[in-house]
């Protein structure tokens, strides 16, 4: 439209501005090949998850396999996952300790299905500076052992319950499976919840609170919409009565375990003797929980949020969730950057992060295309143009929608877009996660399901053997059952095995 | 005064009431021998040191020695600490990353002085579930060459210079000295930040703004007076051209070393080929940094400040700046209760958390001996007699002063108390600190200043030789030599060796 207005003596200046401002933006086309992502999502996911990683400068790799660097657009996610989690975990009364890094073998073997479950993967210490250790030391895969031989000695009596404390810190497992940053790492951050309580009842409200937890922590963060339900016996947390969990669903058809709840009952309290006398003075067996959410979060809003061009990041994570890009021109240029600097200002006021990239040396639509792959959630561009307008233009990373905001008041207008990209962002992933559930009465139409990139919400006979046919077969696994559980008719079978069947579960690929 | 008065008819429930009243506050006196401290500081500090941090719950032994559990109490200390200093990073430019735990052995073998330096204590993995690993992993002592490894993958130009990280975490060094909590543990936490520059000037100037930094935090935070200055060549970091520290000095006349800043010119950047290309497209090498405070700090707080009832805290790094004990009687208890829940939200507005000590079967005497151990700065009783006159009590812990508040605007005389108390206890400490330096001639005077408890300030020739002869004859080391440095006198000698003197340097026993 710029190149074909009138050419006139006084239009000529005016000719040539537009004709390179149109070339500006034109090069966001143009370099987009040059530094996107490559990669076909359909075709080849794991290519398109690497590539955003390490294009969206989130993850590096290490020298030691399986270990990752968080680079500071991720780590700062993390950061504001912990600042939102750990406000409501204080509110609700838990305070916040750290457990040694290292735990000593005899103390890891307490609990016999505990250590089944983790000696595999475990990495030991063996010797510190030239010294071969008496006793190696396990690099903590989890801190149930080494807390709860503390709590022993803590408590005492009832007055000493409820004790709920929570530490965030980094844990590792040895994992030998393929490694994926985020979502199979050796180490990885996270927070961990230890609870002691004097009644069982007690205990178990707490493990479905904490779900509860979970679910709004996937939502308000990270606009993620998550199943909540109960794992099977052959998926629990090893030494736990039972295990809640949340589970989030990639568009690729695959589940990702987000975060779990554990009830423990007395299991460890009796292996470690974890006592109080009640108020009877009857000495009794404390009842426990322990849950956990971990940097994985990160890679779950990943897989349901990115797309074709890169990173799509919900604003209540985004360490920056607003660029401006000025546009820059050298007569204009003191002018622009002060408006966008006082756009900066005003969006601080209201507690929002806007990054100004100044940079000399690359052109606008390299930085659309750059801001675009790491996800912003809005971009302010603000030209001479604009200026003139007493405007800015905004464009939206979630669903490319792009509008003129007035100057005079951007920063309420900005902040009820980022408001309003946060709720979009979940409808939309929640829409993909509801027409992902297919109800199926059999293995032929689960085996649909999962081809179709979906999961099955079946009845099920929670068999352990069941469970493992249906994985050695498909390739699945039961992910959770809701706690609220349709009613199942009267002699229901299982699908896949034809028993009887006990409990609506969602069976589906995980990572 | 209570018992004294004269009974009649109408007095008796009176007087009865206030003996109850008097036998309650006494058996604060009773009940200090049962709980309290019961080392003697004088003469047996170590002993002293370690009762306070188990019976104010700071932390807890781990069966691995050396190693030790950070209890709420101690660890939301670390919390303040944390929150304040990152803002300071941050609104510095600095960002946070997080790199990985384990160190390949050859990664870490690079910097020759570096692995030198770090080698004899570091913890090894050498074993992942059931398979030796290939090549030994150290838990990182330190994250200078993870974390350098990737910058030299990222730095290609003047352009992404200056690059600013810094990470919270934990590390590991396998001491074999006797280990104290948080002066000399096997694991602590800590902040690494690790900078890299164009020009030998930045990376001078952001060291020495660094150190001001942690002369700021110790000052704000901890209420702490710290010595900055550059450490001797002896007592640099491994790799480092030189280091600045600051040191802090307790009333048992040692020193310790609380945070340091170094300069590590260019022998990283050679070592681990980190490069750019400048303005004028040369190759050239980078300038870099490393800098940390660890929760060492927290030991330093604890020896500056606490007494022979326990812990003193700084009202900024407390966790619970206030305790509220409402005085309890069955037929005020609702009364008193409610005013304190009244006083807790009114300070709750102003962001000062009290905590209200409403246990039972607890007398107020035990509560009052409890928080002056656990070194709450600052006490609120209130009783039916205080509530009558529409004000409470309030107690510092520092001072031990007691003054009655009115009820009314009670938070904003709080909030002045407690900025009183943070400046008092610098004021005190700061006294103490410079009561305790010594300017000394000689080796007589300087072994004089030791006995008394004290450091000396003595002219020195600097030499390593002469720093091993002082350590070997007294038990001393330089602490550090201030950057403003006093003029030496034409000529001036050793204290120690008689050779010349180079600097002006503070030597003492140290942690």
């Amino acid at each position: 439209m710029y190149i074909t207005q009138k050419v006139n003596c006084a239009g000529l200046t005016k000719y040539l501005y537009n004709l390179f401002y149109f070339l500006l933006i034109m090069s966001h086309k143009e370099k987009k090949d040059q530094k996107g992502i490559t990669a076909d999502r359909e075709k080849d996911f794991g290519e398109w998850y690497a590539q955003i990683l390490q294009k969206a400068e989130l993850i590096d790799y290490s020298p030691v396999s399986g270990c990752y660097i968080l680079r500071p657009a991720s780590y700062e996610m993390w950061e504001k996952v912990q600042a939102y989690f750990d406000m409501v975990l204080k509110e609700d009364g838990v305070r916040n300790a750290y457990f040694p890094l290292f735990i000593p073998e005899s103390l890891l073997s307490k609990e016999a299905s505990h250590v089944k479950g983790f000696t595999p993967e475990v990495a030991w210490v063996e010797t510190g500076g030239k010294s071969k250790l008496s006793e190696r030391l396990a690099v903590r895969p989890t801190s149930e052992t080494i807390m709860y031989d503390a709590y022993a000695k803590w408590i005492r009596s009832y007055k000493d319950l409820p004790l709920r404390l929570n530490q965030w810190c980094n844990v590792v497992r040895w994992e030998f499976k393929h490694p994926m940053p985020f979502l199979r790492s050796r180490e990885f951050l996270w927070q961990e919840g230890h609870t002691v309580f004097a009644t069982k009842a007690e205990a178990v409200s707490e493990a479905k609170k904490i779900l509860g937890f979970y679910e709004r922590l996937f939502r308000e963060m990270y606009a993620v919409p998550v199943l909540a339900g109960q794992k099977s016996e052959a998926e629990k947390f090893p030494g736990a009565e039972f295990t809640f969990s949340v589970e989030a669903f990639a568009s690729n058809g695959k589940a990702i375990q987000a975060a779990t709840s554990h009830y423990l009952g007395q299991h460890f309290s009796k292996a470690f003797d974890i006592t109080f006398v009640d108020e009877n003075q009857k000495k009794q067996y404390a009842w426990q929980n322990s849950w956990g959410v971990s940097t994985r979060s990160i890679g779950a809003m990943i897989l349901v949020h990115a797309d074709e061009k890169g990173l799509v990041l919900p604003p209540k994570v985004a360490s920056r969730p607003v660029v401006i890009v000025p546009i820059i021109f050298d007569d204009t240029k003191s002018a622009i950057l002060k408006e966008a600097k006082s756009i900066q200002e005003k969006l601080k006021k209201k507690g929002i992060t806007a990054y100004i990239d100044d940079r000399e040396g690359y052109t606008p639509g390299w930085k659309f295309n750059e801001w675009e792959l790491k996800g912003v959630p809005l971009r302010i561009e603000i030209g001479p143009k604009d200026l003139a307008k007493k405007q800015v233009m905004v464009a939206r990373r979630d669903s490319g929608e792009k509008q003129a905001l007035m100057l005079a008041g951007v920063e309420k207008e900005v902040e009820l877009l980022l408001q309003q990209i946060q709720k979009d962002m979940y409808a939309k992933a929640e829409k993909l996660l509801n027409s992902s559930i297919v109800k199926v009465e059999n293995i032929k139409e689960a085996q649909k399901a999962f081809e179709d990139k979906k999961m099955a919400f079946a009845a099920w006979c929670t068999n352990p053997s069941c469970e493992e046919e249906i994985k050695a077969k498909m390739g699945v696994k039961s992910l959770n059952s809701p706690l609220e559980q349709p009613v199942l008719k009267k002699g229901q079978l299982c699908f896949a095995c034809k028993n009887v069947a006990q409990r609506w579960f969602y069976v589906g690929r995980s990572y």
